[in-house]
């Protein structure tokens, strides 16, 4: 039995006193503890792949922020990798891939479903250890990345400001394109299923690049994906995250997930009117919002649960800036503890 | 009196037999001609700054293209050095400030308005030089950078995938922020009034950051600003672009000017719910869109044009991107000169 499960509870539909609130990227460099344990470590992947660490760094924000949910360290391109295109990470840099996907041969060539997710046993130990070290405290979520923002990282070969090369994949090759999709969902949903049975309590499927594409576009290469991945992968609370995904919001609505997450670009109300009134919306406060002094970022919390009204979790509309000073993080997080 | 002015007379309110047609950044790499003059000149810059150059480039996609429009052949970042605060192009990289505005005195020692439009005067040269080349052909289009998208370059230092130095700003130092906009705003209303002076037939305001704001940031510290500057520029048609900008459409459309842009993710019927039905649309076609094959290209432009119906000018929904086939890109226009 989970301690403090006010998070489950308001995927489950119940109402609570106040939102429960975490934060996408709360474990990481914004923590000393996290700092510490980087600096002593080879590399980013070192700790992705190492269970005892990402378990380590997953807890932390728990310890440390007093937040309602921890969320499992890794990275959104594991997937890929344990397909066999392998992603590096640079400091400061972002991700790239030494290799990217162009052509049929290179779709052909990689694994899909359990044969490849069995290469992630390191993320389900993680989750263990994970589970170990929060002794029921607040719930696990695990998360994966939604298969068109996995396919815009492969086809590109690392982050970008347009993913024209991505987007001229879709355009050119569209179905290369939904034979790569349907492998990275046929990989994500194996890869969801085992987190699921290694022990977490809900997941999350983040489309980080979702306000890329057109609403046609989006309609084609990244809905019916994320719906197989819902459809499929069952016994936890969903959450949907579509960056920057405005105009897809009344067709997420439609998806068999519990909640979706809104960025900080889209007014609670419009969100819900959207959305919908069955579904719990996540979100949305600006990340850049927290360098603020401390009585507007309370306030602007505070104004934002207000604006939900209910049915909703606290998050940010985006993951963590790493520079974000550690007592404005605090400030938030209790900003909506103190919440009444 | 210009021979093709379709362009003009669309934003005059006037009902015209196929709407008109001109692509953002059609002025640049995508043309062989651009390429071998680029290829002979030091840097970027140089052809920004030397009026007989800026004017044949500009004229380039008129003779190459056909389009209904030509726009001057410039940068955004010239407001900022013209205020004190240079800024170099490197190619392939992007736009950089060596030194940033950060404190009061940062703003304190930029020059403003008249003061700082002085030092543009090859910009209305090469206005005054386009319009000979172009031999009242069809109209000339001036821009500007918005004054929030402008602060953003300044205080960043560069390009972003999230500005959050620039909204660090804005959240810290909200009335220096203010200062600097007013500032911006003066010297852009400055500028554009000379560009018209010089013989420019339109201008167009590029919010190119807009999206990245949420809608409250966005109403206090980016539409002011473009209110006073449409308020202030008088004699020509005026185009807003705030890309990304959805949240902020129903409030653009209140401006004092004849157009809104779109971005990609706008679809039309809903860009015209929001904005009503008095001004005149520009845009959308996803620019990646020109990648793809010449009969889904003209399909995809015949639908967009169904789906504006009229008071439209046809544009790509962002600049277009370097490596767009050429044959492509007059695909695209020749799809909307022959539309019937």
């Amino acid at each position: 039995m989970i301690k403090n499960d006010i998070f489950l509870r308001v995927l489950q539909g119940q109402k609570v006193a106040r939102p429960p609130v975490w934060m996408m990227r709360q474990a990481g460099r914004i923590l000393p503890q996290y700092r510490n344990l980087r600096a002593s470590l080879s590399g980013f992947k070192e700790l992705v792949t190492t269970p005892s660490l990402a378990a380590e760094v997953t807890v932390q924000p728990v310890d440390e922020l007093g937040v309602d949910a921890a969320i499992l360290f890794s990275d959104i391109l594991v997937i890929p990798e344990a397909m066999g295109l392998g992603y590096e990470m640079e400091e400061r840099k972002g991700p790239s891939f030494p290799r990217v996907v162009s052509n049929e041969a290179d779709v052909a060539d990689l694994l899909e479903g359990d044969e490849a997710a069995t290469y992630l046993d390191y993320v389900y130990e993680a989750v263990k250890l994970t589970k170990k070290l929060l002794e029921e405290r607040v719930p696990l979520i695990g998360f994966s990345g939604a298969p068109w923002t996995l396919l815009a990282y492969m086809t590109e070969g690392g982050g970008s400001k347009t993913f024209s090369k991505a987007k001229k994949f879709l355009y050119t090759q569209p179905e290369l394109a939904h034979l790569l999709l349907d492998k990275l969902a046929n990989t994500i949903i194996a890869y969801l299923n085992k987190k699921i049975a290694a022990g977490v309590d809900a997941v999350q499927v983040f489309d980080s690049w979702a306000g890329i594409l057109s609403p046609a576009q989006y309609r084609e290469f990244s809905l019916p994906y994320i719906k197989k991945i819902c459809d499929e992968v069952q016994g936890v609370p969903k959450i949907v995250f579509a960056k920057d995904g405005w105009f897809a919001l009344p067709e997420l609505a439609s998806l068999d997930c519990q909640a979706i997450g809104l960025d900080w670009t889209v007014p609670p109300r419009l969100g819900r009117e959207w959305v919908g009134p069955h579904k719990v919306l996540q979100g949305n406060l600006d990340p850049c919002a927290l360098y603020a002094p401390a009585s507007k970022i309370r306030l602007a919390t505070e104004q934002m649960i207000l604006d939900f009204q209910s049915n909703h979790i606290v998050n940010l509309g985006h993951g963590l800036y790493p520079d974000t000073p550690l007592d404005n993080v605090k400030c938030f997080v209790d900003s909506v503890k103190n919440f009444r």
